[in-house]
């Protein structure tokens, strides 16, 4: 299965190692990003690439590659996944699909009509820690759910013209919770009250923008969540989540780089998490491309489709005017 | 230092325990309580008390006594205080003070006026595990605090009967965590907003309460906080605090009955928490008697003042306003 | 059950607290010591104590006293067993009985034959942790035991002085490790192996003792036992079990003084264990006691009998002449 | 840098895997095994391996091959590296050399003579947990060594035919506990006491061999050592180390699959450990390679030597007779 990558950025560098190293199902045949310079042609060479473009038209119109990777910046991602729907190629697309919903919308329905598979990068969902949480509560462990509860905390904020740029914290940051949220829940959102504030850098405030936020969700069956964002956790990057039901209560802990214990006369001291995504997530990222292209070979329904793309963007949504009006606001409400 | 015990139900039965065991600088004359029963007789005798009376009447009149336990009924606790008050005598009363705020603000006044020590008894405080998250925060091990967390689970739901008389769960149950919150954030809390639902029993429901429910809060610092209750946790009574500040994270879990870990072919099985309050608080208990004992003693201020009895229950009267309203409700609005 | 308590030392007082505060069934008629001051006998007053002597006879010759409690100094334990068997009196002796086998079994022989109970202080059977493996390995949970694995180490090593008159690390220390291995295991030890060094303080050497050991042991059953102490673990009293079986594996923790966890960029600071003994068995003491007390009340066999505190001397015994030796020693060997 | 592997079997294929997945320094240019076959063939063409030989020869004679990895049956092991070393090439041997010691000296020497690199595959000594705990210990972090404990569990005993040709269990499973006890206590072992018991199954004692096994090492320094075994842990493979000295202790736990814990009513269930070996040394294995390769590349000491693979064959023979003879045995006695 021949795929093309559409921006050599970060994700798409992670993405392009992990294909060459972790599945050999998948092959990459070109990348295409407009910024390309030497130091990336050359990590794309050592994952296997062998073409190189400024444009991913060339991508859309190679007839020999099946899928493409869309990592490009988030405000491409709508139009890409329509051009590549329109090129009748399968599509990864990193989140969100897009801050305007309408935009989200077209995109899934341009998929929908082009009879492409559509799967969204919500990598979180393919962490084995989390993926333990979530396969107990379907395998019925903890009864029915009534509260989750989801712990979201980056190591550092972001530089001040990111934040600008990342249509806010709960786009940028809370959105792969609301994903997390309506995996573990079972359950739709109706209904989401937002609390932020500006307790890590004045300027992520001076900029609209809140660095500390809490959230709360009402979901369709009764269970209700609760999430919270931290742009700065000195002890590094943690995500913890928690869901509790009627039969019992099911959580993980962040994963430590060794298990060693350290016992002095100044007391006992433990690994503590990861201080880079990265480190966290590693196979969560080769997981999702994994079932991407198990989906495509065996020709079946990605594991976070177009919709599952859509949901956490109403939620974001709601939360931002939430936020900005004080007071709960439901799902319906957003449009 | 000689007491006066008002009320023979359980928390007095513990109390007078405790006092017996633990607290040498305590003695009690006499305990009062309009139910007495030779049972009860007996085993307060066997806690060292020689007088008993059905009318705290004989308490208030008894001149050797110089302080007294309220651990009647909540309806009786306000009237308790304004009498013990007037007698002089100093006062030990169970939370919470009243659910009318109107009442809350007369008794304590009560207290003021006579001059007298009143000590709210919010046990929690002295868990040496709280007290331990506690003195980490206050260390500033943390920073500054921006985020508090906390959950609180019963292992059952109480009898539909006393569900009725409750107040409802943020009077009854959650008022413990209004009261670690914003002693843990050293903030006071501005906002309450309240979701719940009606997971566990139907009937719950039925007369008008909620048995499951998150409450996010502001704080005057900006510091926000989440509470999660549910009246049943199968795996017994959960409860657990986490300050999240800039320069840090502080958690505590559950107490254990011991640390024996046993791995078999079916998995590792670690010890689970206590299935009873009295278990998990034991201790906690006594310290706030030796507390109180001390404060009285040495004429200090009592840890847990008058004030710290009337800011839950602002905070459960704004809570339920919000889980009727569907809206955040601002202390101030509450009167 | 009125008690006489020999000795008024640390352990003695320990009992004595005990005793008042949470033994209801028994009452401290009498203590004896020959170095009996003020502040001793205000301390055992505060625990209801009457009477006083300066002489154990005083104790023997009370019609009123039934069972004795044997804390003094480890050289007189032997005949005050056989002064207190004479006099009638049940026993509860602290460890060892004796460091001379021969006493150790005269003094057994001599409770047997005046047909009153005899209970040694292995507190540490009594422990919720210990106690928690040995339920887990009794009722089968790890199948038939193939290994047992103690460490035991201290905070600090005693003064040089103690150590001259201790009788050695084995029968000192490890005297505890000796029997928690036989009542884990539930088998007799056949043999011990032991080695042996001087890391801590060189003194320690000098006195012809050793500071730091590790003994194998063979079990009747096959089974294997491994135990090291070691007299300065700078971070704290240091006590784990392990038993390992054809079906599992269940082992223990050191207790903590709280649950708290502090996260910082510095790492994850945890519990660490208590740095005093009376910390950690607490409660240990006073299930020993309870445990001697209903034996006496039901007139049933007492957990831990004579030949339980002769089992450990022959052990003792054995890993000296083992150190000493260079090689195997049966316990048939010793006698 | 271009390497042949001799011997195609499960550990040949595991490094065949890594190098191609992780280790871009390295290119298999041939394999060879007496034994192959179409299904090994295919597997190491997708390592990207281009040439086949039933002889190992083949790679000797091969003027290209920089580096061998000799993953042959063990009692081929001294011959190959003496073959290797004559052809020139650097050489990556599994564990252990030999059982013999003459051979294993002739082989070290045979490399040494040759000017070749010489690199043992104790792969322990590479894994995250066991490197956490050694890199503590040599920053200085526990003090001074007094003890070394190490327990080493397999989740199922081989097959007895395997038994039979293993050289005995302290040759086959305990060699690599003997080399991780000389890399964390760094100082070498002067003494070996062992205890051994056919506990698991029958016919391992049958042929002459033990299923249980624990042993006491003396160190130079004066440290203590204690290691465990057993052919059968139904939990899983249970790898844990503890170090213990003058200012600390450090230890290990094993790795689990994830981080998920699920509280119910029956109790709290953590992961459990790995229940194969190749899962939780996967990481170890790459580590070691890349370790080999850096140490040709720039021309420096392996980080495992050629005496590193003797010593603990001096310890195997030291235990193996121990056991037999019924004594401690000093490492000078072998010879």
């Amino acid at each position: 299965m021949k795929v093309g990558i559409i921006g050599a950025g970060r994700i798409g560098k992670v993405h392009a190692k992990n294909i060459s190293m972790y599945i050999p199902e998948m092959e990459i045949t070109m990348v295409s990003d407009p910024f390309l310079n030497d130091e990336t042609e050359a990590y794309m060479r050592a994952c296997g690439v062998q073409k190189f473009s400024k444009s991913a038209r060339d991508i859309f119109d190679d007839p020999e590659i099946e899928a493409v990777l869309i990592c490009s910046s988030t405000d491409t991602h709508a139009e890409m996944i329509m051009e590549a729907a329109k090129a009748g190629k399968h599509i990864f697309c990193e989140k969100p699909i897009a801050y305007d919903l309408q935009k989200v919308r077209e995109a899934i329905q341009a998929a929908d009509d082009a009879g492409v598979k559509l799967q969204v990068g919500f990598c979180r969902r393919f962490d084995h820690n989390h993926r333990a949480v979530y396969d107990a509560v379907r395998a019925g462990k903890i009864g029915e759910v009534n509260l989750v509860r989801i712990t979201s905390r980056d190591p550092e904020p972001p530089t001040i013209a990111y934040v600008k740029s990342s249509g806010g914290i709960f786009y940028d940051m809370m959105i792969h919770d609301f994903d997390m949220a309506r995996f573990l829940a079972g359950s739709e959102v109706t209904e989401v009250c937002a609390y932020g504030s500006v307790l890590v850098d004045k300027q992520i405030g001076e900029v609209g923008d809140v660095d500390t936020a809490a959230v709360m969700l009402k979901f369709e069956s009764g269970a209700i969540g609760m999430i919270d964002n931290s742009r700065k956790a000195v002890y590094g990057y943690d995500q913890r989540v928690e869901v509790f039901g009627s039969a019992g209560c099911v959580q993980d802990e962040n994963d430590i780089p060794s298990t060693a214990i350290l016992s002095t006369a100044d007391g006992t001291v433990y690994g503590t998490a990861y201080k880079v995504m990265w480190d966290r997530y590693t196979n969560a990222f080769v997981s999702e491309m994994k079932a991407f292209a198990q989906a495509v070979i065996h020709d079946t329904q990605p594991p976070v489709s177009g919709l599952d793309g859509l949901y956490p963007v109403l939620m974001a949504a709601a939360a931002t005017k939430s936020l900005k009006e004080g007071r709960p606001v439901k799902i319906a409400e957003i449009c």
